[in-house]
């Protein structure tokens, strides 16, 4: 029996047993009220003097903050209970006593007390809301692609060479050999779209970012769908459909979870394809209006991407970046080669990057010309350049970033709570 | 349009259009016979010398293995074709003329040779049949969770200490600091059972194995649930179902690939709960009936799982091994504290251990006291006892290695086989 199943009404007027862990506990009047949390959902139960034993309301009256314990009741329509339902406890076991000063009481914590106690934190009802939204968020992309005939092919964790560029490589001593976290499984899918036409990844991936934001993790998740014979366009019809059912699975089965973090669901209700398109050229000249100091070939920063992302209220592609700042594997548009065929997907409310993408180089001379060019180890790399050696097909993909979509349909402030154990440039533990 | 619609009978005398690559092609009496496979299956596209024009005719004559093609045509039935169903070419164009040595040509080659060539020999049939029976148990594992009530909550890759002993431990230098590839994601399932109640992870997981061997990966993934509140015998009965559960689903929706690789479907079809149990106690006495030279007290290995599981014809629990060999966390078992409640599960057919799961320890001064005798630096796991000073409760899990289990039910040789772009003590390429 569960606490969600009593929240939906289920279990009215029927007895229940459960285990949980104690939220909060007040008294009054002979009554005893605690939260109860049991992983489902929290519920209130309320222990009556003149109801049970000696030993129970005493029981109760020992429990501290996080005790775990066992319990018997009625369950009980009630306006004034939070959720609208209360067990009427009939019988209470101990199952443990928490040890008296809970490290996260009432009290107001910093964020590297909370950090350090993460074990903990992510107990609380906020941090529970934005994990089971990262869930939702996993499985609604999964679903999505297994159900349009997409392939799983988890791309490798150890590489021998750089995907996104070396200054961002955490290196691993391998047995007398040396070998690198991935930056993307990207050049991987790559190998198993003529296996399977239709492929992605989604794990782990690492940057070595030495850079402290509220937007970088140096361990992140990341899904990379990747298909042959796919347009520029064609890609970014299959990301305005993925963004869409992101949202409306969140907005479908989380709706407990938006309301206790607080969220506006406007914003998110609005999300629909087609989204809006501007080219790189175009933000630039935008930016340029907003006396942003940025020259056509400059990357687009942070608060660059923040400007644009608050002009409008869908994601926005931000298209054809100049081909020098993006990644050597991009496809140069016919018309202007010195741009890219790709995309950023900008997430609105001021979040900025969630998508990156693009259609592939997939000429073998043009890509061995590309290598040289961003001076990347030619031999590292043969295995690469066989896929345009042996039936090269034009294809195109992109990777979206788990915790920075998570932080923009949870508004949240910092990525660090979209991630069970949050990993930055100053923490490794817990 | 995609080659499964026309295995399926979906297309029979309609006219398609498809992309692909060239797998074989023989000619005889003015016809030639082209493989074409688009990711979705292979079928047979013929080109009628007088059917169709002469540059068609001669394109399709220069065409390479593993070339890229377009080709436009009318579906037959015909039962001579493979798969039951041939395209009668009208249209054939060129994407992309692979060079005319493909290394995995006709002849045979040694597995050095093919794993260094892992970015084309998963265009193999046999290779493309093994991972998409592995994607499909990936789904099965996920579904399998997701129905039953269980939060995804990824553990991290980067840890500051050991799970499964320090001599199998990457290092990874971290911003001056050092921190290790994880070996397991256990210790923060077990802390995210309080927020969640039931939760899993399923990720990579690395073990800097020294030794080489069929069953060794250095990065492999691996599921693990844990679940508040559940008796070492839940957990039992918990791997049961998901077990049974992945192999119905894979025999349901698998049922070509497994053709492909010619498995005999007998054994999986005997998968049902309940399994086959014995005590470790029962193990040692078989094995040593047989004459292995092995005590009660030593840990069990590969070709004594081989033994016993060939004794079976289910999968079989081996449980209650000695205290010593298993991990710091394991509960000891009341009846006899020498033994802990764990247990091994190994598959049918002589494969051996796919999960290994225990009961853990819920009580602080237990777990502290095994911490010192596994010689374990205490302030690293300082995080992890925490879960026992703040409403520790009885819980269990288990990890299914994926690998292992792709492997039986494919019944394969080797691990290496069973994922995208395996890693082992002497390969990190491609």
């Amino acid at each position: 029996m569960s606490v969600s199943d009593i929240l939906d009404g289920k279990l009215t007027e029927k007895e229940v047993e459960m285990k949980g862990w104690l939220v909060t506990k007040r008294s009054g009047g002979g009554v005893q009220f605690l939260m109860v949390r049991d992983g489902t959902g929290t519920i209130q139960a309320t222990v009556h003097k003149d109801e049970v034993s000696k030993k129970v309301f005493s029981d109760a009256d020992k429990l501290t903050q996080e005790s775990s314990i066992k319990i018997k009741g009625l369950v009980k329509e009630d306006k004034r209970a939070p959720g609208g339902y209360e067990i009427r406890i009939k019988d209470l076991q101990i199952i443990h006593l928490a040890e008296p000063e809970y490290p996260l009481g009432k009290k107001e914590h910093g964020i590297d007390f909370l950090l350090g106690f993460r074990q903990l934190w992510v107990r609380s009802p906020r941090q529970v809301a934005i994990l089971k939204v990262r869930a939702e968020i996993v499985k609604a992309c999964r679903d999505f692609l297994d159900e349009r005939g997409f392939t799983l092919t988890d791309s490798p964790i150890l590489t021998p060479a750089a995907v996104e560029g070396v200054a961002t490589l955490f290196e691993v001593p391998y047995f007398g050999d040396k070998a690198f976290l991935t930056q993307s499984g990207q050049l991987y899918v790559e190998a198993t779209i003529a296996a399977f036409g239709k492929v992605y990844c989604f794990g782990p991936t690492f940057r070595a970012e030495k850079s402290k934001t509220p937007r970088h993790l140096t361990e992140f998740w990341m899904l990379e769908p990747e298909m042959a014979f796919y347009t520029f366009e064609d890609n970014l019809k299959l990301q305005e459909e993925l963004v869409t059912y992101i949202v409306k699975t969140v907005l479908e089965k989380r709706k407990r979870e938006l309301e206790t973090l607080k969220r506006d669901l406007k914003p998110l209700e609005k999300v629909e394809p087609p989204f809006e398109r501007i080219s790189y050229t175009e933000a630039i000249e935008m930016l340029q209006k907003a006396k942003y100091p940025i020259q056509w070939g400059e990357d687009l920063g942070a608060p660059h991407e923040r400007f644009i992302s608050l002009k409008f209220e869908k994601p926005v592609f931000v298209h054809r970046y100049p081909a020098k700042v993006k990644a050597f594997y991009m496809q140069p548009d016919p018309k202007n080669p010195e741009v890219a065929l790709c995309a950023d997907l900008m997430a609105p409310e001021g979040y900025g990057e969630i998508i990156g993408g693009s259609e592939r180089i997939h000429d073998l001379k043009l890509l061995e010309q590309r290598i040289e060019e961003f001076g990347l180890p030619k031999k590292a790399y043969e295995w690469y350049l066989d896929l345009r050696r042996y039936g090269s097909v034009p294809h195109s993909g992109f990777g979206l970033g788990l915790e920075r979509t998570v932080m923009w349909i949870c508004k949240l402030k910092h990525i660090r709570e979209t991630i069970p154990f949050p990993r930055t440039i100053t923490r490794i533990y817990p």
